[in-house]
């Protein structure tokens, strides 16, 4: 039995998050109560009174969701804060990351969802401050609180999920392998990369463009010097069955004659400061102008320029800065030159320096910038830092929406570094700049079921790491959790060690791991659909499937994928193995490729289980199959024609097994689903 | 049977890190083979070749020590660099951290120690480049290369500490529970303190004064508007029962009149470049020099300096910023004024703006002014960058020379925070400055068998983290480990969350695990004692012991502490419990307080145990004891009259109880051994 109840507080800001007419209540708020609070980011006690909405947590109480975050899936023990920013140090003391996802559910003694609409600050303290506090401070009282009951967590989630709308679905062959490096320079750098793969028998996709391959980091432009004849490189790697995917950033460089700038300067389509001038941000190209892209008819008018890819064979893309990030204006870096100037022949203290140093440091994503500048909301002029949520959800949308129009039969690969909810309806999103720590192998798992909860589906990790330099047993770990997510990718940032998975010594392993991926494609893009088409999570914390088992609750580092089979992944270096507790009996499987399989099964219980570098472990629960097929190099020679299948039934069982052409949009065609049965 | 061998390569620097005489071998070197490597610090291939040591490491070796490192206790999988560096920011993709530990054990095909004597930059390329070679490179090829053999890897390691000398011995009050923050001003800031432990009954011993009771950050003079009487005032403390134990930086200020100043000026004690004028770094003072700490007449004048304090009643000090850290220097900071100053009119593009900003973030321990001053190496003259690791060695030597001189009958607490092997004579170190994040508090842990290996015995981490907010569960989770660490400090910085134990609403808690702390004394002093005495480790790794147990040989979070127990602490949050793998039958001990004990014997074998945030839970080893005793607010209180004893004794077992007045230096005398007997 669910139930919605939306409290809309003040004056709203209009997202488009939730796409079903929800009536507004009128009786008072339940669970919460508004309570005067210090200010919560304050840590001495001298911080300023406001009011927050506070829940009592009970000892029991388990908080899920928050969609891109640090920390665990249970997140409760620390404060968050919604502010979408650009940081690559994702430690475990952030509150925030690229995406701003205010959905959560409490667990415990009570158990229901909450969606805070708000696209400005807002601080999630879960029990950081009181650990039996939960308190909700939005910078202003102006937002949607949506209240969500159930039966279930799942089926609050679900519930969620049909008032956000269906999450985006990309083509078949985005599910391939893709590699990536910030520093792929010229045609011949791409090149090299898939001649690595193939002549190593190592299946791959897709090559992605980093910013590398831009005039000037110009979006909508290519380097003519490096791609002297970019169409026909695009076919040559079509012919390889490789999909070139070109990133787009969210400033537009400012540049006399540079089509984009003219034609948005000409239309006043950029954001503007108080006095109607552009304001100026500088990113990769310098200085730029950001579309507003709040705006539908600049949105419309920004989405449209992706057809100068579109119309090169382009088929996929990734929106990135769209926090957006700001290296820094020219307002504050002329005011910084002046304030060191006047410190010229001062004889600084240390204190001084200290202050030089992080004036230098704070030119990057300053607030003062983010409430210099203003949108246009069709017709209401707002200022950024109350919408600044909402950029990367708008950047993508334009992109979506335009791909609907200049694309209509056929789906294009689009996901985003930032987000809100609603986001997830034209696209998805990867982790961002992750770096090769160990850790951030465990935080992309934990991250999957959060994300899911909020809409975002297509999503995955920069495998290997984004900053710093990956150790091969890391990659080899990281890609076998991998081959699980719907998007795969491998990518590093310039400078770090090359991580493409021929730069090591056992190109064999990365062979047989990723063709267990191409392999699993009859399972792991039928569940994908699934989910998408029905509302459902790809990955579920055991809490939610198994919510009476009180060991299963706790767990943070083993995952449901699709309705048939549990996975845990090695994340701890020179480890052989890992405990893994089954919440019922499964059979595991342990696959050295996908044409070496031994399975066993095991009872309910606790287990230590060997996992050696060169094996993937996974567990089939109880009357579940899993169909599986022969690999290859390439999405395309995935034929699905012989399906195999794994299975742990012992009655009889049946599997919607989904398959279509992968491009064309006629999801709910029932000629895509074909029923599978094992009879014992 | 152990052997000892050293290779003498080159011209090596004098470090007195071993004080044996130990023969040169002129035969060939043994399991290591010279190689023209790329420059291994290079990610890309275009490094340049350089001479590297490499072992061929098969798959099963693992590789222990390194002392105070990021990472595991099996130290495989990454590159390490030898050069004591003042970073907060201790993620896992660091190479160095405040001091430098050369000394391993790999274990596997062959067993064996190597030890390299070496005071400049060492790279120490562990299974990193290829997962099957270890290689050294130093930047130099001079150096000491000891290679050891031995029946076992603890056969090495007590070999090894054998040869370099015994561990430092602090005081018995060191033993006790310690509060610090960074910013405790003056008398009633830490009166506060006191009575906040003291009103909630929650045990206290010391009080550490961080840069704050100086008058302006001058090394031996406090701040008389802060702290107008100060020998009245440690003398008042000390009625409390609370020993104050103030910090001691490395950097002299520049100022006329000031008389540490003055004295190393007219004495040339201080380090000099090239054109013989005093060096000049800028610290938490501003300007300073650094005095020659590697210049055994400077070394003698400061270390008689301490005599300032102790002569006000202080008993304990802590030596900081001793790599020593390096703000910025005078020349860097005016050439980059310079630098900035020549951009002024230019309108600078993306990459100035970042060389820029790198620029500044650079200042700080620049290579530039490492390589820019000398020492006077008792007639030598010498780069300082050719020596860097020896800085906080050769303070942390001033001081424990002196306090021989100084208080010949007394222990005198010191610790530091550089350091390298030889200065585990003199003093403790803690590890530095660590962050509130779960993953370091698996690091302490992991941390603390690696310095034991080198001869560092009195050491902890800043319980509850030192930079960043940290939480109420953690800092419990935290202090649950601390309690059977010798140094155990609870230390926070300047504008983090106040973590007092009293500052949270679970006081109770805090009282009874501290109360754990002192109740156990009579056990962590006793194993504190004899591994000192007897060239041992207090701490040490399952693999150490159970070397025939292929599980046993993996655990990265279970320790050895002392003969009988085995501790296993919480690391994850919202965790009620954990894993637990006990190599042979043990008997589970879990302590809600001193006071509220159960048992359980528990078979060999993997278990998930029950820990909650109110509990200490450990293992007594088959036929070993644990005396303890009544708990007390302060060491003073702790009589050990009446000594009880928890045991896992079936047979019959003897336990030497050490027990001395905690202050005098007759160590080794027999009458501090008292024999415990359990007769079944």
């Amino acid at each position: 039995m669910s139930k919605i109840l939306r409290y809309s507080i003040g004056n709203p800001i209009k997202t488009e998050a939730v796409v079903q007419k929800i009536p507004k209540e009128k009786g008072e708020l339940p669970y919460f109560k508004y309570v005067q609070k210090m200010e919560v980011t304050k840590q001495t006690k001298d911080g300023k009174e406001q009011d927050s909405l506070v829940y009592k947590l009970n000892c029991e109480d388990k908080i899920y969701g928050l969609g891109e975050n640090v920390r665990g899936i249970n997140k409760r023990g620390w404060i968050y804060k919604s502010n979408c920013t650009d940081d690559p140090n994702h430690t475990e003391t952030k509150s925030s990351l690229y995406g701003a996802h205010n959905f959560f559910v409490i667990d415990g003694k009570e158990t229901f969802g909450v969606f805070l609409d708000y696209p400005g600050k807002l601080i999630l303290d879960m029990g950081y401050q009181r650990m039996d506090e939960l308190c909700i401070t939005p910078e202003e009282w102006n937002l949607d609180l949506y209240i969500l009951e159930g039966d279930s967590v799942l089926d609050i989630v679900k519930t969620f999920r049909q008032i956000i709308g269906r999450s985006y679905i990309p083509p078949k062959w985005a599910f391939g392998f893709g590699q990536s490096r910030w520093g792929y320079q010229n045609e011949e750098d791409i090149r090299t990369v898939v001649r690595g793969y193939r002549e190593n028998g190592i299946p791959l996709d897709s090559v992605y463009l980093d910013i590398d391959y831009m005039e000037q980091f110009k979006d909508f432009t290519v380097d003519e010097k490096h791609f002297p004849n970019f169409p026909e490189f695009v076919e040559e790697m079509k012919q390889e069955h490789i999909h070139l995917v070109p990133i787009i950033d969210a400033g537009v460089k400012i540049e006399e004659g540079y089509e984009v700038y003219e034609e948005g300067i000409q239309n006043g389509f950029f954001c503007k400061e108080q006095d109607g001038k552009e304001f100026v941000g500088a990113v990769w190209p310098g200085k730029v102008h950001f579309p507003d892209v709040l705006n539908k008819r600049a949105r419309k008018w920004f989405g449209k320029k992706y057809k100068y890819l579109l119309a090169q064979g382009i088929e996929g893309f990734w929106n990135d800065m769209n926090e957006p990030a700001i290296f820094y204006s020219e307002k504050k870096l002329e005011a910084t030159l002046k304030k060191i100037k006047a410190m010229e022949n001062k004889n600084m203290d240390m204190w001084e320096v200290f202050a030089f140093r992080d004036m230098v440091m704070g030119l990057s994503n300053h607030p003062e910038d983010y409430a210099s500048f203003y949108h246009d909301m069709d017709g209401t002029i707002i200022c950024h830092d109350k919408v600044h949520n909402l950029y990367g959800y708008g950047m993508t949308r334009a992109a979506g929406e335009a791909f609907e129009e200049l694309e209509p039969e056929k789906r294009i690969l689009i996901f985003s570094r930032s987000s809100y909810i609603g986001m997830h309806r034209y696209g998805g999103i990867w982790m961002g700049d992750n770096q090769s720590w160990w850790s951030h192998l465990l935080l992309n798992l934990k991250m999957l079921p959060s994300l899911n909860m909020c809409g975002f589906l297509y999503t995955g990790a920069d495998l290997g790491g984004f900053g710093s330099n990956v150790t091969e047993d890391l990659l080899l770990r990281w890609m076998a959790l991998g081959i699980f997510t719907p998007l795969m990718r491998n990518h590093a940032a310039l400078g770090t060690r090359e991580q493409e998975c021929y730069q090591f010594t056992q190109t064999e392993l990365f062979r047989k791991l990723i063709g267990i991926r191409y392999g699993m494609m009859p399972y792991i893009y039928s569940e994908y659909m699934k989910a998408a088409l029905n509302h459902e999570m790809l990955f579920l914390p055991l809490a939610f499937v198994y919510p009476e088992d009180r060991h299963a609750k706790e767990i943070e580092d083993q995952l449901l994928m699709g309705e048939s089979i549990m996975i845990a992944p090695v994340y701890t270096q020179n480890a052989t193995g890992r405990y893994i507790y089954l919440p019922e009996p499964m059979k595991l499987v342990r696959m050295k490729s996908i044409e070496e399989i031994e399975t066993e099964i095991l009872e309910q219980g606790h287990y230590y289980i060997e996992i050696a570098l060169d094996e993937v472990v996974f567990f089939i629960r109880p009357e579940k199959m899993v169909p599986y097929t022969e690999s290859g190099q390439y999405m395309e020679e995935i034929q699905e024609k012989e399906i195999k299948l794994l299975h742990f039934v012992t009655g009889t069982a049946e599997y919607k097994l989904y398959q279509d052409n992968g491009y064309e949009k006629d999801y709910e065609n029932p000629n895509h689903i074909k029923k599978l049965h094992v009879e014992n």
